[in-house]
């Protein structure tokens, strides 16, 4: 099991804090945007009396909700087709322990985000990665690629859309790219979606939209990103595939139920008001455009325009970024500032890939991402290992 | 994958209550006990704007009251020790992660809590059971009986204790020959802990008391039946083995973190007046004490009389306790009233055992246990493969 390649950062900003440096964290998807209050309102004033296990399938009111949810983003469900799991998380574990037999292989576009590795691991499945590139903005690398990957022990193909690491929004286009593969080779469709909402130019094209492989897609989802509630660890699995559903709910009995506080939230997050979403990816959008433009004006860095989510890939003109990650950490300082950032290479699963690429959370406002940058410029002329 | 043994009952429990007829649940471990007014308290009052993902291993805060909670019963440790978890389901899924490769064997006394099962399937290990009897109480099987199922793929004994679902609490004695045996083949011990407050005679006996063996022992936990609080979702995996907790920390950093809110309730539980266990165990230990004289007084019923948890093994004159569960809900009522119960098949791991026998919770309150009495004595006068 490896570890955590941002994680493995924190000894050393706790370090740089014990110093008395800021530490500004773009390392980690943990918007700083408040939760909706009536969200948290939900949890505050419940009136029960007994904390009681919910169904292992998630309370049923919560799922009848959902469901008016996905009708809104034009996804068709019943309540049967929805399980509530504890964060995306657990949804991908019960995927990959449904889905596959050990030494059965999961296609994924790298760089990916670190724990479907992790989880793979843990299930003892193996990931096979296609390389998008940073050059045409890390879109679906061309299908004949991915074609080429598939062996007898391909069961699936692992999308998220939008991306995280890298912002891209698959068009519809490669969608349909997708559903002929499927299609053709008889594999699952995992698309997380975690980030529906936040598409800023293009319109958001689910996995669920595909036509005639109802069978083969799993929907992975969670309410952390959609409204700033990660600690509620709620997310689901959501298929209209019958029988591998018998299978998620043996594996959701035998851990009894999700939490129930944050079923309480996410149920009340449905009835938010309709520009909710409006409000918030104005403001992440202002920050992306903030983040990109800085970052473009840096000497020697590269990034494409990330169409979702909150994050952007960049190349600097470094050595290593794991080195010049710790290096911010442990011996830079600018106005007794400092930046944490992802290292790329924990989101490749081909070695040697992303070792000139960073991650960049534009979960701060903009003000610190100007603070940020300004970090970023002055550590990018000082670092020993510039290239 | 097998499906749960009581969760397969509950399409019939449904259809009963469909029709108009109250099922007593003494299927399942959910306390009716109130979760403590602070408990809730402490979620319905809590401040903060953001719904943050917490630590992996949680809440510092959190870990430093887990500490004090553990020094009153005697164990000592440190917040480093203790790595919270989404539920014991969730601690017992990363030590089987953690501490077994695919094909590796866990030794667990038989009966046992049948989701232990679909965690070893999970994981892809193997249970090789010890079967402990009702004749003394599902005690401790002989030592010998437990040294003769170690082969070279053993890497640990789990127990339960106090037991679900016998309610069989070990003696120190009992505890001292695992040590001996785990200290002897270099084995972890997993104890599962959750109904440690539960003991209604003797003093509970702790694993992590055992000397000399802090490297082997691993203690699970939970908040849900302490403190009524199932929902919350809230375990802990304890150990001091240093290097274990290592591993663990990469498969709880790869879920992001444990449930927020139920952190937050588990905290303030550790706050609870000194008398708040005393008070519930006298109502559990009334309520154990009536149904042990209820089923003791219908002929051909058999049970012991456990120390511990909420839950008695009974002996039925029936042929198969899965038709009789079944049979209980389908075509059974008294007075417009019936019963749920577990089948006791679905505790063993060898085909065949546990035919005869029932597990009982006694979660209900002591009139709605005498009325589901009634219901039982009835049932076994009138179901047609009475013995």
């Amino acid at each position: 099991m490896p570890q955590s390649p941002i994680r493995k950062l924190v000894p050393f900003a706790e370090a740089a804090k014990n110093k008395g440096i800021t530490v500004y964290h773009l390392n980690i998807g943990q918007p700083d945007i408040e939760t909706p209050k009536p969200v948290l309102d939900a949890v505050r004033n419940s009136h029960f009396k007994v904390l009681e296990y919910s169904h292992s399938a998630g309370n049923e009111s919560y799922r009848k909700k959902l469901v008016e949810y996905y009708a809104r983003v034009n996804i068709n469900l019943t309540t049967e087709q929805i399980i509530v799991t504890t964060g995306a998380s657990e949804a991908i574990l019960f995927g990959f322990l449904s889905c596959f037999d050990p030494g059965d292989e999961v296609i994924i576009p790298e760089p990916f985000y670190a724990n479907y590795h992790a989880f793979a691991v843990a299930t003892g499945i193996k990931v096979v990665p296609v390389t998008s590139g940073i050059e045409n903005g890390f879109a679906l690398p061309a299908i004949e690629e991915i074609e080429k990957k598939i062996t007898i022990r391909t069961k699936a193909i692992l999308i998220c859309n939008p991306n995280n690491p890298t912002g891209y929004v698959y068009t519809e286009k490669e969608m349909q790219q997708l559903r002929e593969v499927i299609l053709k080779h008889n594999l699952y469709l995992f698309s997380d979606e975690a980030y529906r909402e936040f598409c800023y130019e293009a319109k958001h094209s689910s996995a669920m939209y595909l036509k005639d492989v109802e069978n083969n897609v799993i929907l992975i989802d969670s309410i952390s990103k959609r409204y700033s509630a990660c600690g509620g660890r709620i997310g689901a699995f959501i298929t209209k595939n019958k029988t591998l559903l018998d299978t998620i709910m043996k594996f959701a009995q035998a851990r009894l139920s999700p939490p129930e506080f944050g079923q309480l939230a996410g149920e009340a997050a449905v009835d938010l008001p309709k520009d909710y979403f409006n409000i918030t990816k104005v403001e992440y959008k202002k920050r992306r455009d903030l983040i990109i433009k800085r970052l473009n004006a840096i000497p020697g860095v590269e990034c494409a325009n990330p169409g979702g989510a909150f994050y952007v890939m960049a190349k600097l003109p470094i050595d290593d970024c794991d080195n010049f990650c710790a290096w911010l950490l442990k011996d830079f300082s600018y106005k007794n500032q400092t930046i944490m950032l992802a290292p790329a290479t924990g989101f490749y699963e081909t070695k040697g890939l992303g070792k000139q690429e960073v991650r960049l959370a534009y979960v701060l406002n903009c003000d610190a991402i100007n603070a940020a940058m300004d970090c970023l410029e002055k550590a990018l002329k000082e670092y020993p290992g510039k290239i």
